[in-house]
């Protein structure tokens, strides 16, 4: 296998969009376009999809202006797919990168992704065809192993961030019991994160649920109840993917609300938000009582995006395309903190196969012994991947 | 009844939060510091309640950084209130100003407001006290008679936009039917003001409802798959306010659906997003599909504010405290456009009746004739008073 292959590139994007996953595109297209050796860099429309049904588009000559403009736009510019491909599909794959003497292939998303990259790989290894595979990372979740964290996260955690510092404002300003359910089915670290909101000692979030620690409706009416009594009001963040004691998501224990309430449109919820609202009513039927679900928002709201995070998801791009022209033939990039006073990552690769499949949970040891807040250790790895949040201004 | 009163004065918030309520709240504070003869400035905590139960707070010496930062902080920094005064109640805060010599008193918020600022106006007349009583206009809804439009409005309007074109992407890159859910119960300026959101022909919002246009069911629905047949994907913007050509809000026929799907999750729904996608899945089981209601991120997200809108607020603060300097006994601010070809607004006095109990409605001539989206009249309407909105960049 020679180290530099004269041939073709392919590029996609893949799962749920984030507000920088185009820095991770526009850092692997203009590294690409740096390179004699590749002809053409392939946009893959729709991930692996657009790769089975040779959707490519030529994207190597986009012009510097017009790729700034990508990079700071949200969502997949070449469009995400939801297929998770198995042995048969990856085949397929292959197949149409022999055809169009595809060399090289960077794919951008989560877990599935670098599995799809994995096998991939394996498949080429197996045919003695020269292919340097690159999956790129991408996630608001946080989940991936091996990587200090996950571009993408950073943004997402700014921007709910900023959404709880102003609703905490507004349950303030008119005072109640306010639920916001936050994105992220089995890992907690996006709704953790909403612990940066808390600046002021009566500031909310007060109470904070992660999956990673099952908690009994009880034990949730009982602290809300705790702190409605203290302060007056009480802002809630719950994770989407929270469960009960008994392993059993939340979410799924509606069924029973809604057949015990038949007709009842307050009780009946297909939303975690009726559901929590009606457990609270039990204990504190006349308290004023709030849930949103931040929803979509979370992962595609621009201009509200961090930075770092913004410089980080370009670096992995670019990482990769390096990584693709060294002795390497395949690999997941990933951040490691430097040490030092002041935050820093680096980019390296760790073997695709270690990122497949497996995802990462929330440390226990970031999550209170109540099981109802984070502890200051998250708040320390967390800030720096967060832009600087709103100050706010108040009468003394 | 003198021009310039020796006296105090007293400001207050209520209802629902905007991104730029204490920009008016400072205004009156700014305005009131200059003059030598209003000696206490009472902030009223948490609006007529405050005064009614005195807690007030002197504000009038809080200093220029400090109110520099809760200018730009959103939600109402005094406190709100949901209190809707009577006679009986107005006759409270009236015993409350004659106890603590309050000659000024200045409300903000919206036609509610006006309402008791009318009344306690009257009792003040009545009883021949010397009094000067100002509104200062306050809501994201829009739906305040007399002024060309409310301060509050375009901020929230902004932040839709942002959002939506996020969403847009969103959907753009994992194609499906998405289903927005706007603020506004009687009003529809605030989802109509989505619009500007389309930009490119196929962008989204593809349909948008607003509650000033009944729209039945089955029109929903049929709308809906003619854009997804045509363009494999459907962003729904619809107002919370939502009403069938029966008159009766599509949110109260949630009750039926509970009652026909007795134990179905999928069905139930406490919230008009499970209602709408219950309607939608009957004729398109297989689409992808998704609703987010926006919820209070739309009136208190902090940061993502207009311009003129912030700057608008601050004046019709300030503009209060002039008026009740000059020979007028009581008001409402209201903003009038002036004509030429760029965009200005200057501010004048309304009768407090004028603006009180009623509110304003879309017209008609903005909605086009399926009720399915806004006219061109609506966006020459709204685009001076939204920020500009983020550039997106694509592959062409």
């Amino acid at each position: 296998m020679t180290t530099k292959m004269i041939g073709n590139a392919v590029v996609g994007q893949s799962g749920g969009p984030t507000a920088v996953i185009n820095q991770s595109l526009v850092g692997v297209i203009e590294e690409v376009a740096k390179q004699d050796g590749i002809k053409h860099l392939f946009g893959a429309m729709h991930g692996v999809r657009g790769i089975v049904d040779e959707k490519l588009k030529d994207i190597k000559s986009t012009s510097p202006v017009e790729l700034e403009r990508i990079a700071h736009t949200p969502s997949s510019a070449l469009g995400s797919t939801r297929d998770k491909p198995d042995e048969a599909y990856c085949e397929k794959i292959f197949s149409a990168f022999r055809k169009h003497d595809v060399r090289y292939f960077f794919y951008i998303g989560g877990n599935d992704s670098a599995s799809t990259a994995h096998i991939v790989d394996s498949l080429a290894e197996k045919a003695k065809y020269d292919l340097k595979v690159f999956h790129v990372p991408k996630t608001i979740d946080n989940d991936l192993l091996v990587t200090d964290h996950c571009p993408g996260f950073g943004s997402a955690a700014t921007f709910v961030n900023y959404a709880v510092i102003g609703d905490d404002l507004d349950n303030r300003s008119l005072p109640g019991i306010k639920i916001d359910i936050i994105m992220g089915r089995h890992a907690g670290f996006l709704t953790a994160s909403s612990v940066l909101a808390k600046r002021r000692e009566d500031d909310g979030p007060h109470l904070i649920y992660v999956p990673e620690r099952p908690i009994s409706m009880d034990q949730f009416a009982n602290d809300v109840n705790e702190v409605y009594a203290r302060l007056g009001r009480c802002m809630v963040i719950v994770s989407e993917g929270i469960h009960d004691v008994d392993g059993e998501l939340w979410a799924k224990k509606l069924k029973e609300v809604t057949t015990d309430s038949h007709g009842n449109v307050e009780l009946a919820g297909s939303g975690l938000d009726a559901y929590l609202i009606a457990v609270l009513k039990k204990s504190l039927p006349k308290a004023r009582m709030r849930a949103d679900t931040f929803g979509y928002l979370q992962r595609s709201f621009p201009v509200v995006v961090s930075p770092t995070d913004a410089q980080e998801a370009r670096e992995c791009g670019r990482a990769a395309v390096r990584a693709a022209l060294s002795d390497t033939r395949s690999g997941s990039i990933s951040l490691r903190r430097l040490p030092g006073k002041d935050y820093k990552c680096e980019t390296f690769v760790t073997p695709l196969s270690t990122v497949a499949v497996k995802t990462k949970s929330l440390a226990q040891e970031h999550i209170n012994a109540a099981g109802n807040f984070i502890m200051p250790s998250f708040v320390e790895y967390l800030r720096p991947l967060v832009a600087p949040l709103p100050e706010v201004g108040y009468f003394k």
